[in-house]
């Protein structure tokens, strides 16, 4: 059977992710989970540290930003499915360009949120196949999308 | 030797489908075939009950049509070879609409249906490499393509 | 101002086509319309007639419906908003054909039917951004999205 | 003289679109500028107006972001260049949206932003050609890149 | 109207362009028709001619092609409708070549050539959208195609 | 190690294939050979004798010629590199229609043939990375290319 | 008749572009010509005097080349031809930048440089249509690409 | 665990391959390196080696770099990282070449290169997601990105 390639995307400081999982792995699905690096403090120091510090704030993120790049666009570029997720916190700015990047490149889109950011992200929402609440939800689609089997 | 990837599109009332994977798996044809989900009803419900009721048919309808589309983009755009079945019933619209859309993607296009059905397909039947009327024949398409040999 | 190009696919027994055109005529917008040849006599024999008959009916139709996908393909690639409008009558497969095919070409696709066919069409409305129900909406879309004018 | 063209996304609240296409104009730029429909409350109300009122909040805004998507992704697709605005009120993930589109489709972009907004918007400009602060900074932009002409 | 632009590639030693351009001229075809360079000598020795002679016969060949491949593949690519004219002497691999290469890029193929060539061209017949025998017959087709008109 | 993947299209006449794969065999390179049917009886015949008989041989041929397209498409679309072997017999059409078809697709062409060709395939020779005279200069190139070691 | 669009990249101190335009300006051929900017203090400080200073020469050059980068991309992906100049001083990357990126748009390339030069421009020269040694043979290219004329 | 793909491009006199290989291999990475043929004569030489020689220099170079593009071409177009190094002799246009192919490709980009050559690598490194000066920081890159772990 085919290994689904599924990229989660978004917010980092909630176990979102890790319930995805889990949830996938207790039912055998054959799904290739991959993500930003979560680490938020590597994440942004990750170009400084390793190619050189940088006075100006704007150039420590850049470099730290570009380096991240080459993770995520390569791990888009190769999922089936891109599940991006918008917490309450932050702008969280980086999610909203990775599902317009999923989008451009034809990617199936799930987008994850509380119903109140309904509003704000109406755009997002409107290019996505299905608009999640709960990570439960998300392994619900991912079974039902990969085997074919509807609980109810 | 390669794995052919063949996706099954279309009508969900006989046993076409299996048909031709019986055919394939008794000619030991490397082949892996990917179909939409073929049980009508949870099609249909899935969306609903994943994701939450709608009071409106449309957004029910609405829901459950996109998340299938999760599973059915991502096989017809990994295909191929893509086959498409008319019956005699129903509208079948998605039919001729993953026909074009595989025909858009390039796909090799097979459509297999009665005869009786040539005038109002030969829009379809026109993009397609093969013109089935049975399963067999199908079955037939495959071992020639795949091993070279023709039975007479 | 630029010049959108609109490909009119479906239906071709009633005046839906017209109405739209001569809707945006009359709010003067900027758009190229096309269509496919909607003389259904000619839709169906001009490919035996320029090209030779041919005994069988299978290969009429193909002749002719190879020969009016030289116009059809080329004006949907062109196109930046595929309309697609599905009567009550006859199988269609050509529109719902047509909507694939523009679907996987990532063209804008509007939808033109009673919401009585909601339900058989579910797959074609979930590719679509806008599922509307007379071609006075469709004009209305059209000088929405053209002016950014919306007349309340 | 190529007419440019340049797809101003974002930020509504502001003259910032304002100032730019003056600014090209006063220098005879051969620039076509488009935009969004920057009416907020016909961007929020045109899919509801259009097609018909919903109970649902979800709904009545998808079926609004759906129809601005006609225009916007058409309008992204033909630019050459894609400026992105952040303001720092609102969520903006439409903006981060597009900038994530843009990128994906390989389109020259220009990000426009306070400097106060560099850290959270770090992997938006990290895919740009481009960050600016003020408008005028991108009027001076699109003159140096079209005329090739710098003012010192 | 739209300008279509049809591409004439193969066979120089008769009048068929000449057929096909008169026409589509006389019939006030809004067609925009290109060609190889059909002077037989000047196809031969540009490249030896404008960047210098070459000792070996394949060189020679090979500076001069690439020259064409300048002009032919442009055309190609911008062409709407590639019509591909077999005769009955030489190799015309170059057509062949033509034919190939316009199917990959999906371009619409009309094949004209000879019932006598129909089994040694049936691999390039069967990916073309129209099989014609005479200039006229191509002609025909463009009418029915740009104007939508049948005469029988 | 990459297994390479590599199409040898053409001439079904001499042994020029089984050379190149046992050459490279003995080399134990990791490459995956694909062709055409090469029995020309079954590559004439699939098409009828699968789908049913044809009184007309241009449809005869049009039903084969389209039945050996799902193969060679799909198996030029995979390949690494594309081998075009003419001979010196017979129009051999459908060997410049695949080296067209390989070419606007991008992949590394190989062109195999006597010198005394050179003239009539200079276009196709032009779009080739390699014109050779033997299969075992195509078992040299491979060699060198996947393994980088040069014998003199 | 169309107009050709030829980008000419690469060298900046001598007066090559000049010539190949006034060449065919005096040949009156449909060329638009683009180029970089070839003013070297402008080209070098854009970045910086349009967007602010940088103390690292570093970032002084990244923002001045990915200001320019804006311009280039954009003229090459529209070109239908590419020229590219190497002359004998400095180390010209961006030109052998630009010829690669060309290459990979799938554009017609036309190297010009002496033959001083043949070595180590033999990737690059591989990859072309065309090697040019003057100025007045890249006019003579144009005009037989162009106009079929063929002077001897 | 997937495996990435990442090619080494460039200067061919130092041992900066070996180094990130071993690095790679040390940290147990799951990377799977390809590279040109490093082996100087016989990149020089094979074309002429293989095909037969040639008296005039520019075809002897010209066979040989053709082939080394079959090579190349696949390995970049197959790889998610495409790493360039420039040193401090010789031209290395076909380095330049590479990063633009690549970049017009979409692959992740990474320089490699002494900071004296800042200058004129500027447009290279503007096109580039990271910019290292020692094999050491490439092989921490790759950790990073590939297990999201940071050493400080």
């Amino acid at each position: 059977m085919d290994t689904w390639r599924v990229y989660l995307s978004g917010e980092i400081h909630t176990d979102w992710r890790e319930r995805i999982m889990e949830g996938a792995k207790a039912l055998d699905l054959p799904v290739a989970f991959s993500a930003p690096v979560t680490d938020h403090d590597a994440s942004d120091d990750c170009g400084a540290v390793i190619l050189g510090g940088e006075d100006q704030k704007f150039w420590y993120d850049h470099k730290g930003a570009k380096m991240n790049a080459i993770r995520t666009r390569s791990q888009i570029e190769k999922a089936d499915i891109v599940v991006v997720r918008f917490g309450d916190k932050y702008k969280q700015w980086n999610a909203a360009f990775d599902a317009g990047y999923a989008s451009a490149l034809g990617k199936s889109l799930i987008v994850l949120h509380d119903p109140s950011l309904t509003h704000p992200l109406k755009e997002v929402d409107a290019a996505a196949l299905a608009v999640a609440e709960t990570s439960e939800q998300v392994v619900a689609i991912l079974k039902y999308v990969i085997q074919g089997k509807l609980d109810r």
